[in-house]
């Protein structure tokens, strides 16, 4: 039963007895409507139909209802709810199962919260979706970085450098040691930095780093466009050396990530902009735990998890959370990265291994490298230092009184965090 | 200016200052940090950054702030905010458009609600897409309907008829005259009915039909799969004669339906299943006037607008909206078939086309048509019997007067809308 189910958990608000709206929620997504027709005989709902499978109630949020919801709103309570689909209803089909655990059901009046907060998929999907092809082992491998925590950046300013500009970047940072760069998401394939142009001023400054050093740091050249341009922008980024491609998953949909994945040579890191759209109401939505296991299935090498202190709305529970979520095995899929970003610098390094317990984790830090007081390079000995400490089991007092770059860097960004 | 610029129009509730507010909004989707960073020039802040364009105050919505809003909440306002992004940052490439316009903002602590409420686009996204191909003409011409709202259903159970059941429906709605005929969206192409079996149950008998009587329906396959599937599915259903497929968006996303749309040779009914999880919130997301320009971009010949009365959350009001944005002409796309459905029956017809002032439109009704109490050929005479009397300019009850089928639907669905 379960390798031929689909169990989708939801959490929903509604005024109405929870075990009905359950039932409502069930049928909307599965008989497609909760009178019945005709031709709806009972083997039909017997085969077909989806399942409540488990209602607890939880306690409400303190959120506001959704708009149009009806029933009296004094008696509005929350459950997390279970429900089982039947895998043939639709098959191993990313898009097809969408339909079903997160179509219509947004909509139902009957709901004053509704959102899909986790997904437990049957194998036929491993089979189906390849999922990472690199992961954590291969990544590690194409930067030269056989253990420990793996160090990036992103590009700033995001936008508006010249190719010559973008190229003494890259120079500074592939000298101060870096492990991995990436475009902004905000950098696509515009008229005034194509895509083409920025790997012709990157991948030279790599190659000739490389060719000096034995080490190539990765590049994640952000390739997200339409379907048809995706394989050329691949293409292009490994024609010139590349090793890593970067998409922004919401934007070209699971679908396109699916199709890039297809046909990928090296890593794709997976982006998650435009995923708060979908996760950052309490009622409405999709959670990051269910989202990320269609984004690993789709064949995100390196997924974006948000970090602990980080300058959006996130809490650190729900980071660590995220990063734990994407560190949980898989239907046997190779393991992807957690990419921690946003306000990250040496001096979260212990908190966040003491919380995550490894350095199987790519944390990209903009300002705590370009911003170090001492430069990139420091900004990035002040990184690793920390991230070394901390995986040696080491206090922050150790780091600090062993490193210069991370005393320096703390100078600039206050103190470290336990 | 306006030619090379993309305005983006946004609701946003913030406990600080709202100036203050929209400046971290347009700083951090175009340049990427508010604070500036080495070789951030003003040149580069000049030509790139995103502009405040317009705000004004709007009274607060009511509902709650989104997690993680910082500030003191006695403060938070409301306020409508237009951003001016140089189209050069992205080019006309809805996803990296989405980027921009759609992408980390959603997860700015300094806004307690932050929803893209509408797109002003420059032509060129009409150079690069192609928007729809048959819209309202080609539709009509396909089914032989050339005047008069068109009349549709969906095929209920939604998922579970044999093939030979699904062949019986689809004879006796054929019969009654239907013009259309669609997959629900929960029928994709699992293994209980795919598509396949689907297409060789269905074609024969509206091949049969169209011999006997000049006219096709039209049905819309649910082609919805990989985007490797799309084309394969698509070729299968025009192979048998089909004219018209389904494609549910925002499973295959907006660029999977673009790639579906450069291969299609029928018609494509845009569903806007999952759509409610960017939408129904008043704090968080898309609205319907924005998405629905990219869908139609994208090529959606049909686009789902609901309907009034709709089974669904939605007002009247929100509903009659999103009618009017989809028949709004769009940078000289060919006009999209709005698609009116959940709870539709002949008693809305006079209300709807009231608002609405156009029989351009096609309206699908489930247990309108096959829960008439004369059957499905009564339930299909009501709906063109109710919307002819509308477009005559009559009152509802010169429609009950000269239709025995509406007064017989009145008795079993309450009283037709004035």
């Amino acid at each position: 039963m379960t390798d031929s189910s689909v169990f989708a958990t939801y959490e929903i608000e509604t005024s109405l007895p929870l075990q009905y709206a359950a039932e409502v929620l069930a049928g909307e997504q599965s008989t497609g409507t909760f009178v019945r027709v005709e031709r709806e005989s009972d083997e039909v709902r017997a085969r077909f139909a989806a399942q409540v499978e488990r209602l607890e109630e939880v306690p409400l949020t303190g959120a506001s209802a959704l708009p149009g919801a009806i029933g009296d709103p004094a008696e509005r309570r929350r459950a997390r709810v279970t429900l089982r689909f039947p895998l043939d209803n639709f098959g191993p089909s990313i898009p097809n199962l969408l339909a079903a655990v997160a179509g219509n059901l947004f909509e139902i009046k009957e709901l004053a919260a509704i959102k899909l907060v986790d997904l437990e998929l049957p194998s036929a999907f491993a089979e189906r979706y390849a999922g990472p092809q690199f992961g954590v082992a291969g990544t590690r491998r194409l930067m030269s970085r056989p253990d420990g925590t793996m160090i990036g950046t992103i590009i700033k300013p995001s936008i508006g450098l010249a190719p010559h500009e973008l190229a003494e970047v890259v120079s500074e940072l592939a000298t101060a040691g870096i492990d991995f760069i990436k475009d902004d998401e905000l950098q696509g394939n515009g008229p005034t930095a194509p895509l083409a142009e920025r790997v012709k001023a990157v991948m030279p400054v790599l190659e000739r780093h490389a060719d000096q050093t034995g080490v190539k740091p990765m590049y994640a050249f952000n390739i997200t466009d339409d379907i048809d341009r995706l394989e050329a922008n691949h293409d292009l980024v490994v024609a010139a050396g590349g090793t890593c491609i970067m998409v922004c998953i919401n934007m070209v949909g699971l679908s396109g990530m699916e199709y890039i994945r297809r046909r990928a040579q090296v890593p794709i890191h997976g982006h998650r902009a435009m995923f708060g759209s979908i996760s950052r109401s309490d009622q409405l939505g999709i959670g990051f735990a269910a989202w990320q296991k269609l984004a690993r299935l789709s064949g995100a090498d390196h997924l974006h998890t948000n970090g602990i202190s980080n300058k959006f709305y996130e809490s650190d529970a729900e980071v660590l959370a995220a990063i734990e979520a994407v560190r949980t095995p898989l239907l046997g899929l190779t393991p992807t990265v957690p990419v921690l970003s946003s306000g990250q610098w040496g001096g979260l390094a212990h908190a966040t291994h003491d919380a995550v317990g490894s350095t199987d984790l790519l944390v990209l830090a903009g300002g705590g490298i370009h911003g170090h007081p001492d430069g990139a390079e420091a900004g990035v000995r002040s990184m690793r230092d920390a991230w070394a400490s901390a995986a040696r089991g080491e206090t922050v007092g150790d780091a600090l009184r062993s490193s210069p770059a991370l005393r320096r860097a703390v100078e600039q960004f206050g103190p470290a965090r336990e």
